[in-house]
């Protein structure tokens, strides 16, 4: 029965069989087939076996692509592993600060881990030029592995877009903040607009409405369904009593009724509100958002178009790319260039209140979550907790667990973030929201960690200390916090990994949709949640072991065994779910890379200064210059990586263009392109419900400029037959 | 005589006559027409008179916005300076912080002007507050001049391109970065890629050839021509004589020979040389560098390629919307890629090197020239010295000279260093100048001037203090260096352009050259050196006005009348210059209007920041909230600015190209656009001194694509007769 779960994709694909479907009743509810779990535990090999081509066919090219990050962690660390054991750990291991240390001040504890790591040179020493060249070695070593998967991915993504096949989107354009105009309708003034200037190559257009109440009105619609058919199922089960609600507030109060009859009658009266505000939609020309999804004649108009700018206010007839259909966020399509500025910032604003104040609670709770606040509020546990290896790790397990929680509730406020700030498409509200999480993480859980524990007031001491200061207080608890680090990793990442693989919340409700609402093989398939690869919380989170790798690389290698068990436990999990699991909501053919390229600099970067920092107190101050040089490096390496790769990510080559077109008119030379592109950016709502209703809306706005169409539609067809012919 | 200097454009355009031709020959040398120096000195008026539509047919627009810069300046400073007046000097003079300060220590001195500005009033003082407030509006009617500026000279750069004649820039692009093909010719490559991509657009393309050494030839030609002329004139003058010169280095030594005989042979050796290289260059294929101009049959296609990405490869196929024909710098037209790149970089860290060592010697020079050290080394001086008006000027001047010879030479330097940097138009060379000369201005003569006095050493300053006590110390000097910088203004600014309008330096040439060189009239044409404004010098010279306005504006107002007087003497002077001597080398229609609209508000914010913390050195710390606002609400005006006009002088909307296309297709719809655009570009050694070279150049890459070309010729004819009919 979990097989549903825990292998979703494959029923959505309609390859897997259920399997409960030829047994007996017994069996839909305990799965005694005893292969099943057998064939469980095999996932690991199952998901190594299939080749990255059919993967990309399989799960398209954005999962294949996230999973090569969690490879080029390994890329990245095994190597640098590996040397910094085979350099840097004896030469740590045998020098001896500690001894020095000890032997003048008693007080001083150390773990046996600082042993291996650079605090066990003394200042001053020769020593520390090992780990400069060390620095220089993994820094080279880091931009090789990222210059050479950005290469790949730049030719996986291209190779990708030149054999998918056709799509709307390839022809399409979506123009946003068309002025208002007093003589014609948004419809007429798009439609003269790119015909007198993309005279060649405009096809048709689609207006978008504001569908935003329609939408809530089918998901209330939707909710009733699901109540009525539990009540259903209920009196189906047990035929002697119909069953009963209330009719107050969401069933909780009122008197008794029949709750099949009242949930039948509500979802009547639902639908007709819907006919009601469909037919409102479609027919008031206030209900149709300045924007417009424009067609063309070939991929080369559409990508001519998509580039250039339309008139003299940059703020009117933006032109951009149009996203894939289901990548289209309806909600924001219809907000002015204005507004837009004015959320923007505010939200920025809005983001650094909440990035700063969050520290005000992690700092607190995490100066109670030491052992001697531990032992006061609960002095009977003290001889349990005073045993050496429960310490080290209730003082390692603690902190990470309270972050643990408030990460959980983040990614949800920084989406609704993004949200506000009126971004159209999926795919980049989950960009803009990963880019706020991981500049969150950066400060609040690597900066607060290694920060707050020496001086509570982060903000302050960026404000009042020097700028060279700054590295050299962060650096000097850098060392320090190896253990704290190794024990998140743990919690965080491999534990979070587990938690992944065994997909609890899907499979709770899955079981409770089975017993609730399941009647028909369909509504079991309905009732199974694929989930999707939650992109903008996974890739930040993956980032933040980015750097803690770069940055202990030099200075407690130790750590990075840890970093590398994550990325090779991550990869292979992933790579099961998204083979068998995930169903991807969007496909954006990996537009995403440039993003986490940058953010494993922004780590290198980080690392490198911390090192300035932590080599600089250690009085190696003669090192400066040579660690001066690095971040320079890296900064140039992303540029030219940024001016050599990014475009490709961003624009769309006419020559590509070109090629397609000319293929694709060799092939099919009578293709009825726009019968094709017809409907295709077409608001939800209005689709799948009511089928002929799409067909309406495009219908519908002809009236409207009846006579040109006719005529038009005539010359562009002979237009068409002439060039084909 | 003078005229020509003074009033050369109009010898330029033809207008002007030449006052001494109809004179007897005294007149030559000696102006005896009073008339002529009354009407010299009745330039003020003059210079106003012509509306500004009638300066931008006359002068261009490059020059008409330039002159609205200074006018900028008079809008934002007047009622700043009136308001000041107003307001914070009755605050300033009414408070007694000196007073305070002067019964607690005997030994502190203060200038008149210090009792004007913000140090006489004490710490903590409620008076502050009304310094806070009158920096927002400060601010908000800078920003408002500014907003409206940038809407204007948008409006009109549009206005003036739609306006414009045809030119051959409006039909062509630039294509760099051509890669090497194995099978065919550079010329051949990009006709086949341009029919290929732009099938409906194409209509020729001209090829870039490597001609550096020939106009090496040419240019030594033309100075032994010019020593011929001397030499020819002298013998004339003095017929008994043959003039003789030396045969080695410069005439300087060796054998006396007949100069003559010596130059004409000279002069034909060097002929020969340069008809050989010209034919080099034409015939050889390694002549041709991978860059080219295409030109395309509409407005409308050139704008879609300038725009548009054309290969997977970002770095290959560079199109670029091409300069006009004399805006191009051909020396720079064939770099690659990645050798640009390093050049760049290379060329940034000389730029710091340049502006942090240049630091030394004027800070030296600068402990030199300070009242004591000079009484010194002259003691025979100090009683003239020490004479109260005597000792303030020179207090004032004396380092204020001292910059000005460093500042001198310094334009070159930075116009080479972006020449190296490769940039391949001469407007794009200037504003890279500009911009590097308005960093080094601000550091070295802003803040060098602010900072030295208190600490010699900047860098470490930098480094070594924390970022919030940087704008302290540098505040605390800001009151006191009002002196400084009121003197700075006189000599510099106004004193500037004093010497602007005599332009002494072409007036000694244009003799020397009418003495020597002169004997038609047309050689006379060629001595006259209109000149043209130095943009890359006068705008951040200018922008140091604009930052001491701001930054004085509520810390010392009586500095006001002086930047206003700079800017209203600037305006008259350099109206009759732009008027009746500049002519300009090249028209961007305004291209550089963004940089001016930053770099003020770079300055207006380092205003903010530096009362900030003037403020909080002035006990009144519960104020910085209030002024950190103001960066951030400048910084969010320069993005909505940049987002909102930016894009008009960076690219081409296609609705205007279509507009412009279809005008001329109704006026002149059998225009011959090929020979129109045919030859536009050639390198300017091909040009002038042998006419038909320019037509053998087309012609001679036409036998490489010969047969192919005919095809084409008529067929582009046929498609251009068909849509034309």
């Amino acid at each position: 029965m979990n097989d549903r779960v825990y292998f979703s994709k494959w029923y959505l694909k309609g390859i897997r069989e259920n399997p409960s479907t030829t047994g007996p009743f017994v069996k839909k509810f305990f799965n005694l087939d005893y292969r099943m779990y057998l064939r469980f535990l095999n996932w690991v090999p199952a998901a190594l076996k299939m080749p990255e081509s059919e993967l990309i066919d399989h799960a398209g090219l954005d999962s294949t692509v996230y999973l090569r990050i969690y490879l080029l962690g390994l890329k990245i660390f095994v190597p640098i592993a590996l040397l910094a054991f085979a350099v840097l750990l004896p030469i740590n291991y045998t020098d001896r600060n500690f001894e020095i240390l000890i032997t003048n001040a008693k007080d001083i504890t150390f773990s046996p881990i600082d042993k291996f790591s650079i605090s066990n040179v003394p200042s001053g020493s020769k020593r520390l030029f090992v780990h400069i060249f060390m620095a220089y070695v993994f820094t080279f070593w880091t931009c090789y592995c990222l210059y050479k998967e950005y290469k790949i991915v730049t030719d996986m993504r291209l190779h990708f877009l030149a054999t998918e096949n056709r799509r709307p989107d390839q022809f399409t354009v979506i123009v946003r903040n068309i002025p208002p105009d007093t003589d014609e309708s948004v419809s007429e003034y798009v439609e003269h607009f790119f015909r007198v200037n993309h005279p060649d190559n405009y096809l048709l257009h689609q207006v978008v409405y504001n569908a935003n109440k329609l939408a809530k009105i089918v998901n209330q619609k939707k909710d009733l369904r699901n109540r009525l058919i539990y009540y259903t199922n209920k009196y189906e089960r047990r035929p002697i009593k119909r069953p009963t609600t209330k009719a107050g507030f969401w069933g909780l109060w009122g008197k008794k009724i029949d709750a099949i009859d009242y949930y039948t009658k509500e979802i009547e009266k639902l639908s007709e509100q819907e006919v009601a505000e469909r037919e409102r939609v479609i027919g008031d020309p206030k209900a149709v958002v300045p924007a417009a999804f424009v067609s063309f004649k070939s991929r080369w108009g559409a990508a001519v178009c998509a580039q250039t700018q339309q008139t003299r206010n940059p703020t009117h007839w933006i032109t951009d790319w149009a996203p894939e259909p289901r990548d289209v966020y309806w909600d924001n399509l219809s907000m002015p260039f204005i507004e837009l500025n004015i959320r923007r910032s505010l939200m920025a604003g809005a983001f650094i209140g909440l990035t700063f104040f969050f520290m005000i609670p992690i700092a607190f709770v995490q100066t109670l979550a030491n052992i001697e606040s531990i032992e006061k509020v609960v002095p009977f546990l003290k001889p349990l907790i005073d045993t050496g290896p429960m310490k080290s790790i209730i003082q390692g397990f603690l902190p990470g667990i309270v972050l643990k929680i408030f990460l959980l509730v983040l990614p949800m406020i920084l989406m609704e973030m993004s949200k506000i700030e009126g971004y159209f498409t999926i795919s980049t509200l989950e960009s803009r929201a990963a880019g706020k999480y991981h500049l969150f993480l950066l400060v609040n859980v690597f900066l607060g960690s290694v920060i707050t524990g020496t001086a509570l007031q982060q903000i302050q001491v960026f404000l009042e200390k020097s700028p060279s200061e700054i590295p050299k207080i962060a650096s000097l608890a850098i060392p320090m916090k190896a253990t704290f680090f190794i024990t998140y990793i743990m919690v965080d990442g491999w534990a979070g990994i587990a938690a992944e693989i065994l997909r609890v919340a899907p499979l709770i409700i899955f079981h409770l949709k089975n017993i609730f609402l399941v009647k028909t093989e369909k509504d079991r398939d309905e009732a199974t949640d694929q989930g999707s690869l939650l992109w903008a919380t996974f890739e930040p989170r993956m980032q933040l072991y980015f750097l803690l790798g770069l940055v202990y690389s030099t200075v407690t290698p130790l750590l990075l065994p840890f970093v590398i068990v994550f990325f090779a436990f991550a990869y292979l999990v992933f790579r099961h779910q998204v083979i068998n699991v995930y169903d991807q909501k969007y496909e954006s053919a990996a537009s995403y890379w440039p993003d986490v390229h940058r953010r494993i600099l922004i780590g290198l970067v980080m690392s490198q200064i911390l090192l300035l920092g932590l080599l600089s107190t250690k009085a190696a101050l003669h090192s400066t210059p040579f660690m001066l040089v690095l971040p320079v490096l890296t900064f140039l390496f992303h540029q030219y990586c940024k001016s050599r790769f990014e475009s490709a990510f961003r624009k769309y080559p006419l020559q590509d263009a070109m090629i397609k077109d000319t293929l694709e008119n060799a092939r099919e030379p009578h293709l009825n392109l726009s019968a094709y592109l017809r409907g295709a950016y077409i608001h939800p709502v209005f689709k799948g419900i009511e089928v002929d209703t799409s067909m309406d809306v495009y219908e519908d706005d002809n009236p409207l400029v009846a006579t040109k169409r006719k005529s038009h539609k005539g010359s562009s067809g002979e237009l068409t037959d002439i060039l084909v012919v």
